[in-house]
């Protein structure tokens, strides 16, 4: 399979997990079906898009729809689903840790492939995986899980670094990327099951 | 008249009855007239600046100031009105219909003569109609009405959907926007004089 | 010395401050390392990514990493200095209000430079002069400044018509960038001395 076609079905699935995501934290508020659908499109298209405005680059789901149809069916069944079958509270976590990979190696390879600074392209990948959660917690009005000291961000930098290294030291970017992918959804998901953080400071009272 | 100079007409409309919502919205605050101008140039100009960012077109009111003036002055004008009339506390709510109805129009014409995807266009009406509200609400620390669970957003993607569909079924631009218009303006007031909503749903405690 | 070279200097200076400010602020916080990194860049890249996506320029940080690195480094730097020595509580105002008055002229002379309108030039100086610090007090959860009621975006939109006008005037852009940086600079800090601040109305109850 070539590089491209492996970079765009990881992107429609990217974009699936995340909408599945907002619904799933969505469905526990007493939000109506456009609410729901919202909080799919944000969590599912908003890092993608702050990273395009900033790169001026087209916003991948205007130029391309089939990310929006995709976002708008994938919440549509996980509503229909919730719906159904009695699910556990925090299943959100497992999607969105994947969703994190995943929008993490896509935001820092677009970055890269347009040849921005390897800072600034981890950057962009860290932006891309975690904006559109912030989004959708903000409006569930949940604190952010950016900021809920288990790593969650931080797995984001680490796997865009280790992505920027790695082909920096002449690795593929198809084995770069899987490598930087698996590395994010790693430490997040030990941090989850640990309880992992950065020390926390705090200065002053 | 030329359909352009009716869509720029609409604009300037819409600008004006979005920047007097805001400072019927904040004038129930304890703000400077600095923070009502602010809340007033959100409002009226929120919207369509998200639109044009991720469509990539300049700016609308950055490219053509008379925008921006038109915001300023209602404003002002607004303030001077409500200093010395009492007004009902409600009353912003039938400028702020005016205005989701012309934002929605203009919103979802110009994505559909960029030659974006009817669900692109349509959902592009839907943020260039609803953005700006929600960021004068935030500011003035309100529950955004979009969430308020009456039709909103809702009430906007209805139009849309029908400006969108008429123009694919060869109706002219103008009548099509028109109808499209006149269906927001109508759904969202019949929701606030009878309490339409969606249903919610909440599916688990 | 050159007027690039200096706005150039400037506009690194900015940035250092601005992080500064922003690891002072969220030092009073429970926030991990990487919370700290968080709002030092957000409030120092904040309010110029904003003026250059609306400008619909290439974002600074982007095109040249020199500022995304004095960012981290300033950002870092503080964080090591806090630790070290006691600070008294309020001492982020004072770097708060020079980064104020350098963005202020950076963004409008950027925007004039663009050939935009003085009123959207003088608007865009506001914006990067304010974002970055309304940014920062949001993920830091605290009331944004700019809303607190001392002169601050008054402050900020002065000093912006104030380099339009001298510039309008025939002053040279740096003389007039002077002045300018100046007035915000003092209007602000005696707004903060002299707890300055334009009338509140508040229309009804």
């Amino acid at each position: 399979m070539e590089l491209t076609t492996l970079l765009y079905g990881i992107g429609l699935a990217a974009v699936a997990v995340n909408a599945a995501s907002g619904v799933l934290e969505a469905g526990r508020k007493p939000f109506d079906l456009f609410g729901m659908v919202v909080v799919a499109l944000a969590a599912a298209l908003g890092g993608g898009s702050l990273r395009d405005v900033l790169l001026d680059r087209p916003v991948f789901w205007i130029a391309d729809p089939a990310y929006l149809v995709t976002a708008i069916v994938t919440g549509l069944a996980t509503f229909a689903l919730v719906r159904l079958v009695r699910l556990p509270p925090r299943l959100f976590l497992l999607p969105d840790a994947v969703g994190l990979a995943l929008f993490t190696v896509i935001g820092t390879q677009a970055a890269t492939s347009l040849g921005a600074h390897w800072l600034v392209a981890s950057l962009m990948g860290v932006i891309t995986g975690v904006f559109g959660g912030i989004l959708r917690d903000l409006l569930c009005n949940e604190v952010p899980l950016v900021f809920s000291g288990q790593l969650y961000a931080t797995a984001s930098w680490a796997g865009a670094l280790a992505l920027v290294g790695l082909v920096a030291a002449g690795v593929p970017m198809g084995w770069a990327a899987l490598a930087g992918g698996v590395a994010v959804l790693a430490i997040r998901l030990c941090a989850i099951a640990f309880d992992w953080g950065l020390p926390v400071f705090s200065v002053r009272k």
